[in-house]
């Protein structure tokens, strides 16, 4: 049985709540097969995160990792393509923490891409009427940082798992009362989206393992 | 009991549904009080319109009368505040007629306010978590002529009556594989959104019928 | 000789200059003819208002009033279409006045239409390679406030004339290290467009005054 | 005396010219030093780029490359900060070549860092009163393609030269009669924004030299 770990952020910015962690552990407690899913809340501590994402790697041995976060003023799910070397968030993290152009692993590669089925979740998503779209940048924040620190535990730790990241919009009540206005999603839209995301990538790994098995 | 009429308009603009009509239909049949809600489908025809609103008019006598309609790239629901007296669509409409800086009425005044409680409609979402605003232009095609045909036969026909212009985002399905991101809103909150408007305009009319009540 | 009169506003939200009145003085010093341009530097504040529009109305009897202000976040020049009788600014003038839903004039209409050429304006800056536009809303802060006035003065003080309120971007120094990147024009489109607008509207006002004269 | 290679793209969708290969042409007919600047036009064409890039760095071995594209929507200059190993325009490019999640090169690397002085460009056109910012994704079509090809080849063919891409705006004509509007910016200020993106990036060069020899 194939074990999903999903990841969201806490708060940050001032704001009460983060939707990318209010759906993930949306979609762990209404999860009902196939495989399990553990949910995981993250800092947003660019010094703080890597143990927390380690110690959920070793404490659940996962086969698909989705991390999800919030991307404020996006009207769409967002599926990243890449994650890249560089730490330069333009604001202090929760901790305070403000690195400028800084690599996020100095003797790391310039990138890493998502290894979840990125077009597929794209298209799934569509089938059932959420709009998301391929995204191409990540953003330089904790965001892109996890993202990229997964992708390389994953390429070290776990080669045969797979993963990547997702940004999801503002929920509909961040959007009340703000100067402009700001597209927004329903919380039941983006757990069902972040749930989708993860029945495509169970399946995209589970064709893969019957594709190898059937090779040998 | 007080009677409300709402309105939405069919599709327009090679799109197959128009989230308007679908929200005001689905209010409609899930109200259960107070009050009576009548909904019409009214079609983008300039010229046709008149026709359909004021039958609609004379059937069902309605206390207050919400139009609604779609603004495609709005992220929130647009609470109108003034219907002006100009027809300039900028592209034909459903029946290929285009106007060109026209006025709606040859002898009209230049604009008409909404008589809907339109701050207090903007607050009743913003405590349910939607997104509102009161805007200041419902534009010059069809939505803005309804609304000051309406005002104006409000003001003619039915003087103790309220009335104004509700425009709503693009349904989620609709910014699906739009090829810019586009803000959107669940059928599902458009549908409460509209629902509550209906029920603040209807409670707003009945203080101000006590009030006068009151003062006799 | 036709009188021009040209408005501009004083900076205000923070920002160190109003590009409106920038451009507004550009053009008057750099006018050539036909006719004479005033420039009036407009306080925003709405009380302090009309005695600045009225003195200067007396001391140049104009022809031609065109008054601008800034539409932040506004990409094009904006060529108003109507004022409308409220004041709701969201935020306090630059007194700290704060009006809420309250009438321009009690006494007075529900809007005024611009009474300068707006589409052969759009279409000479369109020629010139500038963009612009018609549009349907001023808003409701100073700028909507002082074209209200000023389409009622016209109307009741000096009938021949014409009048309208135009909208412009920011200028290009405003844009910079904006946290989101924001529209801008550089002073010397600004000026040309409004230069352009006066000039439209010069042509617009000979060309009626010499209908007017072949009638008798 | 240093020489630098600035290229533009040829127009592509539609559009009638290209603000690139515009500015860039106008930066080096006004080229009044210190070094010499050539420019070069591209093709919107995957498989057609790489010949006229090379047969450009063979000709005039430059010490700084800087190439520009077209970042229709944008409202100010992108300084990129990465290329990424993928082809996938989503649409066609002018040869009708439409490659879908394909890498640059099967052999590279997942991205390669821009090697221009990013932020000073940034900060110097901030100076100059010129809205600027790092962009961490040139997108997957030609732009990046170009960019990545661009750094490839001065990482195995010219190491001690520095290059990189900044995608520029519309130009103003360009953003007149849109159906939305849409941000743009004069042709002089983006051909002063790229004369700045050289001088920043010659000095930087200059800089680095002079240390390299200062450590000898």
């Amino acid at each position: 049985m194939a074990t999903i770990l999903l990841t969201g952020f806490e708060p940050f910015g001032g704001e009460e709540a983060n939707p990318s962690w209010n759906a993930v552990r949306a979609v762990r407690d209404s999860w009902s097969g196939p495989g399990t899913v553990h949910a995981v809340e993250l800092p947003v501590d660019f010094r703080g995160l890597d143990a927390v994402l380690l110690d959920a790697f070793e404490r659940y041995q996962p086969d698909v990792v989705i991390c999800t976060g919030l991307a404020g003023g996006n009207a769409d799910i967002a599926v990243e393509r890449i994650a890249i070397n560089v730490k330069d968030p333009g604001v202090p993290d929760n901790a305070g923490y403000l690195p400028v152009d800084e690599p996020v692993d100095e003797d790391g590669p310039a990138a890493y891409f998502s290894t979840l089925p990125i077009k597929p979740i794209v298209a799934r998503l569509a089938e059932d009427g959420i709009p998301a779209r391929v995204s191409d940048s990540a953003g330089t924040y904790t965001c892109n940082y996890v993202f990229y620190r997964l992708m390389r535990a994953l390429a070290e730790l776990r080669p045969h798992a797979i993963g990547g990241f997702v940004h999801v919009p503002y929920e509909l009540a961040q959007a009340v009362g703000s100067v402009r206005p700001r597209p927004s999603m329903s919380h039941e839209t983006i757990t069902r989206a972040i749930a989708l995301a993860a029945t495509t990538a169970l399946e995209s790994l589970e064709q893969r393992l019957d594709t190898a098995v059937g090779l040998t």
